[in-house]
């Protein structure tokens, strides 16, 4: 029985996930580098805002961070408490996912790699997909905590396989997102009426969540949000094709994708949203996709 | 008001879509190469099987060919009845649909490039989706007849816009096929379930019609049903990458990926099927997607 | 035996070409669109400026102009003497010069695709490379007046083989430009030794045109003087890329540098040099190739 | 003053660069895991056959193995002499340059990373081009031992600088080979004489390495002479890629190639020479280079 968890990290995601887990558990623990942010959690939703050694103390520790860096550093200096489970939402590293695992075993702590997806508003209605790696069992024990914020959620391996299909995830976003710009300024050059070719193809063969959400959403209408930032973006394709390079396969695809997102990225004014890639895009065909 | 139809071209497509017509008008004229089809359509549906000559006297007259140089042949020698609109669902050549416009306007006929796309089974339940180039009053009169077999039914644009648009939702499928190919082989290769990844994924945003569909239904099954070949997939996105160069466009994520399936498609068995072109990948990554 | 030769077109190229025909041949006609070209040459060399009616009387044409599509605007009107030969010297369309070798042959004239390689210090040595299509014989009569100007002539294949080579000759400069610009790029962003390093390649198996001539010449040292325009080198790689589609032929790596050479032409400065691609590189790597 | 010379690893190239020690110095060790080529070297060319623990107190230590994980796996475990240096020749990968100057600084020992190009014949004339990184005092004292098998030999940069050039060097060859494949498949199919268009590129700006050595040494005459082995190309790509990514360069064209050699790899047969990746092209294209 769990009788206590804690979040650690409230940003975007986080913030929003753990004001699911009062509904459900009586001690909940929330801590943040920018400690403020824990009081206003706490006072907000009844958590309670508690010095990170004591946050750790949890049956089941949540983690949601930037980077899997920014958690090993995190976890580095800690004293867990033996037979918790450490549940981590970050997009991270599946490498570094196992290497933590291997880790905190030695305390008799028990490490998943949980990255998430469905965005902030998935975070506000706890309708997040899952996908998580690791021991099956610490997976089973922790299920009823995540389920306080996810609505599809998936055991899809061992240490990493979580990490692993976020970023197989996020590199097949990346890849309609540079091909639906190639293919939707072709149709533009050719004068052919883009709302209209969207409807059509999203009733297609061709539809991708790209076409479905993201081009009328953030690119035709110019408003490119920041929800999920570029330079993640560019992250998570580095991620998913080291994959791919550690098992020596060829992926053409992948690499010339993440050579243009890469690109896009080095190019691209502070604070962009993934979706201003395709700026890259336009300043080549000089073509506004809209 | 429409007193006639024709329909030439009773292929996997064409011979399903002319079956609803009988049901709207009294008057339906069917053609094809091989006469015994159309002859078999007659019984069947209570169509009119009659030689090409009366057939084009119809009213609305709908063709679906292989290829758009097939139309061209078609109606090279034919003459035609001034007023008539003929609706060509062929997956067609865009620079095609302009000069067959420009042509049978000398006739006083509309040439309307509208081809379709939900398979045999959009064909057979009526439903399909058809993006449709040219004359925006000849569209308005041809609509009904249309409606017969389409559901989401879209002027898209001027002559060939149809096509365009075909071509490049096609070749978003490609891109998909390929980049899918490449991403569930690296998850593989790391032990990761891939079906319970594809259900993560198609909760996701890096989904597509690819993830929802094909690798499930077509690959991952590993049944590769010859629905829509191979050697038509690449012509397609021949096509789609001839509108880019046409307009001097860099497309470097649609180029590479037309080559790929032009590969695939040169290694392939004969009558494969379009998602058999992952087999290529297959063969280099000595991994199958299953 | 040759009477006469003419030489039409006195760009760069042509002006240096043609000074050497004078002391091979009593009778050279020159004419140029910019008639005052003609007239200085014919004062600077001994040849005879006139029109252009008289200039195509000539048993030996010459022509070198921007593109395949200037000669056959040249060609169209024109009224040929039967017997002459036609050499051009454009950069030109293989499929092009098929048609002209075909259109002349009706006047009973040769057409000969023979496009040059030694850029304009070439042309003022006389030591030009010239790689010839066409019918064998006509090239064998055409010969001693190329040799005024040519060193290395070859005669590489029927009508449009010669346009073929050129445009593959300089493919293959577009693709060891740019990928240089990667490699070197990369070196420098380690911190090594450019000067040093491309003198050790340049004795190595990497070597290239590129690394032998460009690097030094026109980019360590920033003078991208502008000999060889990039539009012009655009235009060629498109020419090899048709040349391989028209055969569907798969060229991943062509394909890739087309697109982008065709983006750094798209975001070129006016009048830059071929050279000059690699600062749309740099733009993205914010790494300066000196 | 150079008072003994040691050189471990006697492969193709090793076992001739070693050759021209004893030239120049009274005491050369030479070793190598198959013992029995050491005794024959010494038999053959005056050296001394040594273990391991002697050769290594030589004032400078020559290795030349596959991979930089042999030379770290033979480094382990020594002890070496105050004052020495260690020049390896091995392609090797620059951070391990970087690890191993690190490490045997704690010995006061230098490493210098050297790689050759110049093949075995250039091993054999001591004509070798030798690339070198690392402290430029060590440089300047083994200079006088390098000398003795290197004909043009360079200080690129600190340590790790002679493999990135080497790596990158590699890079360009891999591009050649592969887009000369292209290139020169897409002449054949259009009737081209390929002996006379690779003389005139070998005469234009086309050039490289690989039109001007391998197409006509081991290519069109269907040798494909095992002396440089194709595993070890796809290494070298991989190599100069992680530097590329390294330091978050977007590099499309390496990163294709280097997909490209990786896949020519996974196909290739056993003891495949690096000019067969051209195989696996012509098995896409069905047209035989030749």
């Amino acid at each position: 029985m769990i009788q206590s968890v804690a979040f650690i990290g409230l940003g975007a995601m986080g913030y929003r996930m753990a004001a699911h887990l009062p509904k459900h558990f009586d001690t909940v623990y929330v801590w943040n580098r920018n400690f403020e942010k824990a009081k206003q959690h706490s006072i907000e939703y009844g958590t309670q805002a508690v010095d990170l050694k004591q946050a750790v103390q949890a049956d089941i520790i949540f983690s949601c961070l930037p980077t899997s860096k920014d958690v090993e550093n995190l976890i580095a200096g800690l004293e867990l408490k033996a037979g918790s489970i450490w549940v981590d939402c970050t997009s991270g590293v599946p490498e570094s996912a196992k290497q933590l695992a291997e880790q905190l075993k030695l305390q008799l702590v028990s490490f998943l790699d949980a990255p998430v997806s469905g965005q902030t508003i998935g975070a506000e209605n706890a309708t997040l997909t899952v996908m998580i790696g690791g021991d099956e069992t610490a997976f089973n024990q922790a299920l009823p905590a995540i389920q306080a914020f996810g609505k599809l959620i998936k055991h899809v391996g061992a240490s990493g396989a979580g990490f692993a299909v976020k970023a197989v995830n996020n590199m097949l976003l990346a890849v309609n997102l540079w091909s639906v710009a190639e293919g939707f300024t072709t149709l533009k050059a050719h004068g052919v009426d883009l709302t209209e070719a969207l409807d059509c193809i999203n009733a297609s063969s061709g539809k991708s969540g790209v076409t479905e959400n993201v081009l009328s959403q953030r690119i035709l209408n110019r408003s490119f949000p920041l929800t999920f930032a570029l330079p993640l973006l560019a992250k998570d394709t580095g991620i998913a094709l080291n994959l791919a390079q550690d098992v020596k396969l060829p992926t053409p695809i992948l690499s010339l994708t993440q050579n243009l997102i890469q690109t896009a990225n080095l190019t691209a004014e502070a604070d962009a949203d993934f979706s201003a890639a395709v700026k890259l895009y336009e300043s080549w065909s000089k073509i506004t996709i809209s």
